[in-house]
C-alpha cells in the first residue's frame, strides 16, 4: 500500500526541503518520530516567510499562536542524509482556531512519508485564548479554500 | 475550563515523574509542544520496566515497535524546574496494532497539561509489518481491559 | 583505558540520575553526543535545586547565566533505557564568570561516559555583560573551594 | 568587541544556511546552545556532501566516526527566523583522530555567534578504536593543509 501524495486541491501550499540530521536519527537506524513535529513548525515557518511575514512579526504584535492539537500518521521511514520535503497548508481557519495540514514526501518520487496536522489558538502575554487577529485571519484566509 | 485527570478504569497504568528541563522550553517560555511526544515514549519506556521487562529487551528478540501514529492535546502549558508527571497505560491491543494512553499532569494538583496517545505497529529488521509476537501481546493484554 | 571517576575534592557536587531516553540515542545506536551537554544543564538545575534554590528564581531576579563556554569529551557510549548519573560541581566563580565541572557515569560500576565543563556569563535583560550578583557569588563561593 | 570572522587560510571550507527553528529557541527567547553542536555536526555533512560523497557512505563501509571531543564558545544570541551560516573545514588530520573546525556567522554581516571544533576516532561496528582508513585520511587530506 503506497500512500499517494495528496494534492490539496485550491489550496496553497508552500514547500521546503533540507537533508536530514544525523541527531535526528534514533536507535533504530530511522528518524526519531518526535522529529516530524518539530519538521511540520519549519513548515508552517516557511509557509509564513512564503506570505511576505512571518511568525516573528506575528509574535512582535503581542499575540503569540499556540499549538492546541497534534496529529501524525508514519507511512514510511525517512533516514539520514535524505532530503526530504514538507508541503503546508491552512486547511480551516475559525475566529478561534486554525489548522494547517502537512505531508512529509521526497520530492522526486512523490512518496509520501509522514502526514499530519496542527491546530493553533491565540492567546494573550497573559496566556488567556483570544481571536485570532483579523488582519491575520484575513492573510490565512486568502491562502486557504476550505475557510468560509 | 479545567480538564478533569481522567482516571483510567481498570487499566494498570504506570508514573514517571520528572523535572521540566531548561532545554525542553522554547522562546514562549513554555515547554516546547515536541517534547511531550519525547515524554510520551519515555513513559512507555517507564510502563515497561516497571512490568519487570524493557524496550530493549523487546528489540533484543528481533522485532521492533515502531509509532504508526500520535496525536497529543495541549490543555495549559508546563514551564521550566517543574515537577511534572506522566500516566501511561494500554488502551488496545490487536494482533498488529496496539494503542497506548498518556496523561501529562501535576501530581499535586491533579492539573493535567497534556493528554494524547501512540499507536504502534511490529516490524521486522528488514522493515515488513508484522503480527505482535505472542508472548509480548499476552504481556500486553494482562495490562489492559480494553483487549479482546 | 578506563578513565577514573574523579573525586572533585573539597567541592560540594551534587548528583542526578536517570534513565536514557530512546529519543536521544541516535542510529549509531548510542547516545548522541549533543545530548550530553543537556544533560549537564539539567545537573546544573539539580546542583542549584539542592541549595535550596533554582536557576528559575535566578532569572525572575532580572538576570540570566549565559553559557559562553562548553567542552566535553566522550570517553565510552551510553545506551538507551540504562541508568546514568551526572555529577555537577562548581569550579570556579570569578565577578564575571563562573565554570561548572561535570561527570556522566556509572553509579554501580563508577565507570566515567563523559567529562565537561560550562562556563557562564551573567546578562541583562537587554542583553548586556554584567557582574555575578553578589548575593549568587556568595551561594556559588560556599560550594566550591577554587574560588577565591 | 567583534569578533573577528575568522578565514581558515588555505582551508577548503565549506558553508551551509538555514534558517533557525522554533523548536531550536529556549526560555531565553534565543537558540539553546546545545543545538549548535547539532548544527556543527551538519555543517559536516554538508562538508562531506560537497565533497562527493556522505557520512552515510563511510558508515556503510563498516566504520564510524564517533566524536570524542566538543568545544563551543558562544559570542553572541541567534534567534527564531534568523538565517543562519556554518562554515565548516578540516583543522587536522592524524592516524587515528581528526578535528574539524566551525564558525557561525551571519553571511551578509560577518558577524561571528560561534566558533567550535569537534575531534573524532574512528570506532568498529564492535566499538574498538581504529586507525582513520587510509582512502578517507587521504580525502580529508587534501581538503586540509594543517595536516602533514
Amino acid at each position: 500500500m503506497k500512500p499517494a501524495l495528496a494534492q490539496p486541491k485550491g489550496m496553497r501550499s508552500v514547500e521546503t526541503s533540507f537533508h536530514v540530521r544525523y541527531a535526528e536519527t534514533d536507535a533504530m537506524g530511522i528518524v526519531h518520530h518526535a522529529n516530524y513535529i518539530v519538521w511540520f513548525e519549519e513548515a508552517r515557518s516557511a509557509f509564513m516567510r512564503a506570505y511576505g511575514t512571518s511568525y516573528r512579526q506575528f509574535e512582535s504584535e503581542g499575540v503569540q499562536l499556540a499549538v492546541s492539537e497534534v496529529q501524525a500518521r508514519y507511512l514510511a521511514p525517512t533516514v539520514y542524509d535524505q532530503q526530504v520535503t514538507i508541503r503546508c497548508w491552512i486547511e480551516e481557519v475559525q475566529s478561534r482556531k486554525m489548522r494547517f495540514g502537512y505531508q512529509v514526501f521526497d520530492a522526486a518520487s512523490t512518496q509520501v512519508f509522514v502526514t499530519g496536522y496542527t491546530e493553533h489558538i491565540c492567546i494573550t502575554p497573559d496566556g488567556r485564548v483570544t481571536r485570532i487577529p483579523q488582519k491575520w485571519r484575513e492573510l490565512f484566509k486568502t491562502t486557504s479554500q476550505n475557510s468560509s
